[in-house]
């Protein structure tokens, strides 16, 4: 981290991190029963942190969890993290748990949730990862809200990994899905294409940015399920998330994108996002 | 509880259950990295539990994750925990989380595993059960490991049970799978039938110990896809697990299951199974 990992905010209050603990009996950590948003912290700053909170609660809603706290809170929890861990770039991570309930899965009643917020360091930036076709999305049939269900993920990157490429393209029933933790996009014939949030991609906020860019612009841009095949045979294909931004793909299962990486319509978009993440943040 | 359920057992040690916490940095509770294992305590004594501590070394090894304490050392924690709670019945369980690594999704890389060991009141035996054919199986592409990842099993258990059901019927393409926390059986033209673990569902314990006395007492029986529509074509149907044992399905959607509940094969089967658990009990 520029600035220190060592202050984390739980439940309200800023503690060193090595006393910030939950019981073993919280449903996020026995059953996953929770959720999490992302952000990227740049120049100290963070990108369309309302969305993030928008996309909180109405992932809330869908698990029926009940989020106790004013949106003000939640939010000035978060910059209070950023200040005291001194962050200048990494990412910051708010954390929701169901809390303790009754013992067992079958009752969440009178649980009483937790959130915390935790910061890490800046990944350094890459030119451009290689992506594997690895692991089954898993696709709940609570698509795109973000759990703390996240083992597919990591194990998809894990297998991904091990067969020597930088991440994972999951796939669910012949569709491809998104990364292990980014969205995905394609460019066929000038024109963007990215899986539809039934596909049970997650709706990413960087995604929803580069789709706004588009239709700005005017560069074409379809949401619809894209086959698996589909990817190796785009002009250029890029990756988004909050914390990485927009990632060029060299290639796929080891086939070069034709276009480059990142090709012309994925750099236009990268100088786009990059100038809309500095306005905003002016 | 019969007995109290005031002691947990974390990393080796019994403490009060309110003193046992994990960092919220564990990859446990951030990513849902981990396993779990439960097991019904009848008279104070535990139905196969070689069986579930083998089930648990199969699925750590499929994620990679360490388990760096002797078998010996978690069957003990198990014991111990029953002995202090003074169970008599209820359920266990054994959770395993992988500990704190670096922040972020991408490594886990010198995380340290940690371990607890929990209990919880025996639920009410209930007669039967009525399912709702409610929620996708998540099938992730590690099928069969008792994750953290349970959300999907709650929230499809949730939407049944807000539609008057007691119980969910995942499914996934076109095929049943299990129940939110049970495997499915179903009985026609006096076989028995259940999805093969290709199906995604947990090879359960039960399940397994079902098989076994089929196979003894020449029930024939078949572990193949089990199209989503014919559960409800079924004679009979049951529902297996190691906290339950073999429940009766009464219906499915609504529809009565025409063989009884519990029909006659399923009579004869939790009568067997019974035996059987007494007799290894002895």
């Amino acid at each position: 981290v520029s600035g220190g990992a060592e202050w984390v905010h739980l439940d309200g209050r800023l503690m060193r991190a090595r006393e910030a603990r939950l019981s073993v009996l919280d449903r996020g950590l026995l059953y996953g029963d929770g959720l999490f948003e992302t952000l990227r912290v740049a120049d100290g700053r963070l990108f369309r942190l309302e969305a993030h909170l928008e996309r909180l609660a109405a992932s809330a809603a869908r698990i029926d969890l009940p989020l106790p706290w004013p949106r003000d809170t939640l939010a000035a929890a978060i910059q209070e993290t950023i200040r005291a861990n001194r962050v200048r770039g990494g990412a910051i991570r708010l954390t929701v748990t169901r809390g303790e309930g009754p013992p067992g899965p079958e009752s969440d009643a009178d649980s009483e949730p937790h959130f915390f917020v935790t910061v890490r360091p800046a990944t350094p930036a890459v030119a451009a990862i290689t992506l594997a076709v690895a692991g089954r999305h898993p696709r709940t049939f609570v698509p795109g809200i973000k759990s703390l269900c996240f083992l597919p993920f990591l194990q998809a990157r894990r297998e991904a990994r091990r067969r020597g490429f930088d991440d994972a393209l999951l796939t669910a029933e012949g569709a491809a899905v998104e990364a292990s933790t980014a969205n995905l996009f394609i460019v066929r014939q000038g024109a963007l294409w990215t899986p539809d949030l039934e596909s049970g991609c997650l709706p990413g906020i960087t995604r929803a940015a580069i789709l706004e860019i588009a239709r700005r612009v005017q560069v074409p841009a379809r949401e619809a399920p894209v086959p698996v095949r589909l990817p190796g045979e785009a002009r250029e294909a890029f990756l988004t998330s909050s914390v990485a931004g927009v990632v060029p793909v060299a290639s796929l299962e080891g086939a070069p994108l034709p276009g480059g990486a990142p090709g012309p319509v994925t750099r236009r978009l990268i100088t786009l996002y990059n100038a809309c993440v500095a306005e905003e943040a002016a």
